[in-house]
């Protein structure tokens, strides 16, 4: 028998608030879309702020720092510090800090300056590609000289990506003198800018370097993957039984919950529509995509709050 | 029952000689690899074209013109002229005649300059990515005024791949206005050049693109599709039994000549070696796979045409 979703009513919401101390709130498409706040949600966000439940916001997004994150949500007036943000580039740092030799092994990153701000202050060793002066300079990958520490190779989304910076990941990922790890912040194939425009995301620049060299990441930090939270887990002892996540797509958000054993509230202001519920209901979608609860807008707790 | 494959002797030679008129060459593995001939392979191809077969140097290589090719392959002795070259961009461009309306549709094409030389060359319009300087330059993405009678998106190799490029053919790919046809030469995942250095190949540039927009290409045009010889078969005039496939890779250019009712010889100077062989014969290759014959090196036939 499918699992079922129930729409989110007072009597659900209090036994809900009963049980968990954590929210852990994905960001555009929950709270905000583009530059412009789903109305409502600040206030409900500060609500459940001052009823002492605690907010992290957690975001695939790899370009921005914590800080300039927490700085966007402040500007929308949601009750917020760095330290409440979880990032993919910061699970991500987590998770090679827990796996690397901090005093020697260095990172191959290819990404976004803002992720190897992120991986240095996590105190990581980063090396990052040669970009030569405009594009091109095929002998520049041939001559470059591979730096004997790096024990990871890092791709991210980076909008500034060049055929020769998979080129150099290729030739680590490649050598028989670096035995890497190969890494992803995450896996969105794409990423909504505008009103219509999708731009690559982060799992179009991994496709093509896992293309090139014939292996998969071993390793995806971003939602669905349960190392988004693990990495991060014990630093803000966050439960799993005591934590709520809220989300709007289904194989991103609510697919990382079943994951993580989290309950999951899916919102209808982003990717999911009323016709993905219908799926839902209607048992077409799988097992692991399907949210706990549903609501129309996070808004809506507005009324259960009162 | 596996197929098996047959090592080349005189009386199989002879028989193959009476029976066919056209031989089709892979290059790089087979004729040369880099710069550097294989041995003999200059007289063996010379005693061939006087005894009056007709030889074609098929490649996947859609980094250089035909007359480029040619001047290559001449610098090493071999009997040919730019018409005797079947790149994967020559036959690209055969196909791509052959669906679009010549007065109107444009081709968005990702790929090398001789890419779009090639195609100019075949009375093509093309469009080619806006190139910011340097890289980077995602508000230029967004602000790219998409061509009216863009109806193809063909990706290639591209040594100056950017994700802005990238980026410009999924806004054609996704747009409602623009129905396209999305093509690539081929898909070779990644290229040797040098000693030991591989390259991030076409495949891997596909790869970026069909991951971003979720879809995958309607057509590859290269090796080991039928595309590449149906579309220009006609032309030349090539009789599929009366002709034979000389390659060095099993996943291309003998599976190539299975796809294609091409009989087929595999040459161990290039990626396949004996031990591929013994997989062959051990049953351990897909029946597409197997070669009908295979020898040392192209050089080989010498022995057999005294």
């Amino acid at each position: 028998m499918p699992k079922k979703c129930e729409h989110l009513n007072k009597e659900i919401f209090n036994c809900l608030m009963k049980s968990i101390n954590t929210i852990l709130l994905d960001c555009d498409g929950v709270l905000y879309r583009g530059n412009c706040m789903v109305p409502g949600v600040d206030a409900v966000l500060n609500k459940l702020k001052s009823m002492g439940k605690r907010l992290f916001y957690v975001t695939n997004n790899s370009s921005k720092t914590r800080i300039q994150f927490s700085k966007k949500l402040a500007s929308f007036g949601f009750p917020v510090c760095e330290n409440n943000v979880i990032s993919s580039s910061y699970s991500t740092a987590m998770y090679l800090r827990s796996k690397l030799n901090l005093n020697k092994d260095h990172v191959f990153c290819i990404g976004s300056d803002n992720l190897v701000t992120e991986l240095k202050q996590a105190c990581l060793k980063v090396v990052t590609p040669e970009i030569p002066e405009g594009v091109g300079g095929v002998e520049k990958a041939l001559n470059y000289k591979l730096h004997p520490d790096v024990a990871c190779v890092l791709i991210a989304n980076d909008e500034n990506l060049t055929y020769l910076k998979v080129a150099e990941g290729m030739r680590y990922l490649l050598s028989k003198d670096h035995e890497c790890i190969f890494v992803a912040t995450n896996s969105d194939s794409s990423y909504p800018v505008g009103v219509d425009i999708l731009l690559p995301g982060a799992g179009s620049c991994v496709k093509m370097l896992e293309t090139a060299v014939g292996r998969n990441v071993d390793v995806t930090c971003g939602k669905p993957n349960v190392t988004m939270l693990k990495a991060v887990q014990d630093e803000f002892e966050i439960e799993s039984d005591k934590t709520l996540m809220v989300g709007d797509r289904l194989d991103t958000d609510i697919e990382f919950a079943s994951h993580c054993s989290l309950r999951s509230l899916l919102v209808l202001t982003g990717c999911a529509n009323s016709g993905d519920v219908t799926r839902i209901q209607n048992g077409d979608v799988p097992d692991t995509s399907v949210p706990n609860y549903y609501t129309e807008s996070l808004a809506d707790l507005a009324k259960y709050l009162v």
